[in-house]
């Protein structure tokens, strides 16, 4: 099953790279832009799915202060058995 | 307009970050993980979305390397205008 995995800074939590990015874009002459959070993207192919929320707390996120969400891009029903 | 850019490796650029965790995951314990690829997000609120693009290959991505997808997380007929 192949899943997709968005990592984001927690709420709350100061964004860097988010800010870096909202300052730049009106000195390229993009105004109009708010609320920018950078995070990660992890695509994988997993067999057993099961698992895969223990995969992002020990290795992909870092849940002091990052959440993560978990979707399936092709459903469990759709792989041959 | 809330959106939601995914910024991944293009196909045959390689991508250390995706083989890093793929290495990584057996030694943890976890089997049956592959085809991983890492990149990154970026959700942003935009009120000119048709500027989205400019901006995603000029700031947001590297267009040698990566390609990059815009989703709408909230449509554009839901705002007060």
């Amino acid at each position: 099953m192949r899943v997709r995995v968005l990592i984001r800074p927690k709420k709350g939590i100061l964004d860097p790279q988010g800010q870096a990015v909202e300052r730049a874009l009106p000195a390229l002459g993009f105004d109009g832009v708010s609320g920018v959070r950078v995070g990660r993207l992890v695509e994988l192919d997993v067999e057993d799915p099961e698992r895969l929320g223990e995969v992002c707390e020990k290795l992909l996120a870092n849940p002091l202060i990052e959440d993560y969400e978990i979707e399936e891009l092709t459903p469990a029903g759709a792989e041959a058995r």
